[in-house]
């Protein structure tokens, strides 16, 4: 797409009260406007980004069978009552309103409830077992303080996976299947290296549930790490017995901040058996169906990838989630580099390349500002030297690297 | 994919209390679930018919210069309160809740305000116009019956386009642009014969808005078509006056119940007066952004669909819109016809064509129940005599006709 077209500008200051340096950047940069605290709007380069990480997951969760689905974000009292989850002395943190039809609604912190009853119409037998759902849906928590940017807030997109097994070995079997795939989405999204699998509290029906963790100085977590054996916890789990368990010694662990970027939990049959989700098994006898719920939000684990990966020139992205794999900055309005650089933006676009060409007639510093804060992983510069030789400079965002190619070599 | 791993399963009957024919098809045959009235879940065979419209509105919009963005549903009290809508006595269909963090905040019914205002950060120029944004959002309204099933829900996703110019008649020129965009809209999911452009009462800045209205039946609308002429009209604008300017009689129109499926409006500069959305003109004078809006629900769109081209055994879908493009059925548990439709399966599916594929151990009568009910397009079936002879029956859902076809003839 071309720079003139695209209707966000870039800025020099995020507004006053914005204190969290994802927003403060992406606000800069024209991919997010901050509506309220903790409420923002994506804007095309965000949404890019955002569509980006969501085909990651999307990917991942369809490959571990998972069916996806779209519920809605206004919720029914009566059923989240029946799981004792409606009262505010409970959940501390719905947006609850009014109807006009009469009675009161709320907006969906989580769905196990409604997707938990969706599945009552259609389990009644073993044979309809397993069954994995998944949404991308937009979340609502009242927040009292939202003060991490895209991090943490008052909306935000969830991507919500729910299985639905016989047995707990069958349920054992899953979990472990979705705690890969999401090893290979933090892996995907470029966080792999920093992003620890973390033991943390269970609840009822498992002695351990876990989180991921992305070490990070504006993590709001603490994490206990014994980087020799790669093993992680949270600090509610960290007794002599879990240590002694794993083999870990306490004096090996160091306490870093991270981020939970996602979580996977065993639900048992809390909600299955609350909502009355039972299957007859082979023999005819009615049974609670077993449950687990895994969490990634992929708003906040675009504001991790911020936190983590941007430096003091602005966004850097890597390849997979960039909003464009190639940005082409012209400088100078010489007739001879506007048509190389017509030229080369025609030839990538069309081999379907995603390009961000700046074709404005602007001042190079102002346009490298620009292409460093917009963090486009790789800035192909077209001078008066490239419109002469057909040799193309291509600075890698990441790394400074330069490499000097031609048209064809950046296209292979 | 195969039905037998599909977790949704048909029903014989809808909820009681449904009283909407599109809703009634819908939840039988699993595409939607009902949480409470006017409020639905899409599950997976409801996702894909969905995203598919949406496809197809994203193209178009994408065609005239849409650039996509996603705003928030949660909406700032003294951004409404400036172009007075925020009062309920002005407008009645809030949702409201309070934040925990201090003030109230409601659920968007539209995004003319928040767009408005993210604008101002941007469009500063003439440079900068025109600007055409567009989403996909989740919109919110309080309404005190909801018996039309997803035509009208108290959550419905809204496809909403909002241009920005720097002159009326650079606005007339995309509104233009527009009316035809959503022409091909309606004719490509399948409604363009019996959707009518229909004129509609324009507000303050200009005579006319047009409504996308299409003749059902379950309509909420009256329409008034001079069929020969292809002209149309809402009952607001009825008058003797506008007749004589369209050179239409009275006398040849005729009054039909229509579902109104999109709308194109006129703002001119109510909103960017309001808010502040000015630009410097080429001579360096400021004046306020043209603006327009443009709105078509996807929800209400494939309720609609149901509602005129469903039959008495169930829905069907055009192949534009239709979750899958075939449908097989296999027939007996013999293993030469597993053996064969499962190769079929493989060989379509491998090619990329969209199959469901019903390979449940069912007696053919309820398998066909299912196949009618849920609107695949195009049957194909499998038994002893496929098996045998390679030949295919091929049957049309929506005119009964069967074709005789190899499967590389289906395949080209």
């Amino acid at each position: 797409m071309r720079q003139s077209e695209l209707f966000t500008k870039t800025r020099r200051e995020a507004p006053a009260d914005e204190v969290a340096k994802n927003a403060q950047l992406l606000i800069r940069a024209g991919y997010v406007h901050k509506e309220m605290a903790g409420v923002y709007s994506y804007l095309p380069l965000g949404l890019r980004t955002l569509n980006k990480i969501v085909e990651i997951i999307r990917q991942e969760m369809n490959a571990i069978g998972g069916q996806e689905l779209f519920m809605s974000a206004l919720q029914d009292k009566e059923l989240w009552s029946r799981t004792d989850r409606w009262d505010d002395a409970k959940v501390d943190n719905w947006f609850k309103t009014t109807m006009k039809s009469g009675g009161e609604t709320g907006l969906g912190i989580t769905h196990e409830e409604p997707l938990t009853r969706i599945m009552t119409s259609h389990i009644a037998s073993y044979r309809d077992l397993p069954a994995r759902a998944y949404q991308f849906q937009n979340k609502f928590r009242n927040e009292l303080r939202a003060k991490s940017g895209i991090m943490r807030g008052k909306e935000f997109l969830m991507k919500d996976l729910y299985s639905f097994d016989a047995s707990e070995e069958a349920h054992e079997t899953f979990y472990a299947a979705a705690r890969d795939a999401y090893v290979r989405v933090f892996d995907r999204v470029g966080l792999g290296d920093r992003t620890y699998v973390t033991f943390a509290s269970g609840g009822i029906f498992s002695e351990f549930s876990e989180e991921f963790q992305t070490v990070s100085d504006a993590g709001e977590d603490l994490i206990y790490v014994d980087e020799e054996k790669r093993l992680s916890f949270n600090k509610e789990v960290l007794t002599d017995d879990v240590l002694a368990k794993f083999g870990v010694d306490r004096a090996n662990l160091v306490e870093k901040k991270a981020i939970e970027v996602g979580n996977i939990f065993h639900l048992g049959t809390r909600f299955s058996e609350a909502l009355g989700l039972t299957f007859k098994d082979e023999q005819g006898a009615d049974k609670p169906v077993v449950m687990g719920s895994y969490g990634i939000g992929p708003t906040r684990l675009m504001g991790t990838i911020v936190e983590a990966l941007s430096d003091e020139k602005g966004l850097v992205w890597p390849e997979e989630v960039a909003p464009f794999a190639y940005h082409i900055v012209s400088l100078g309005n010489d007739d001879a580099v506007s048509a190389t650089a017509d030229a080369l933006y025609e030839k990538l676009s069309g081999a379907g390349v995603e390009v961000l060409y700046d074709d404005r007639d602007l001042r190079a510093g102002e346009k490298f500002a620009d292409s460093d804060l917009i963090g486009i992983p790789k800035r192909i510069v077209v001078g008066k030297d490239a419109a002469a030789t057909g040799m193309f400079e291509v600075v890698n965002r990441a790394t400074g690297a330069v490499l000097k190619k031609t048209a064809d070599e950046i296209l292979a």
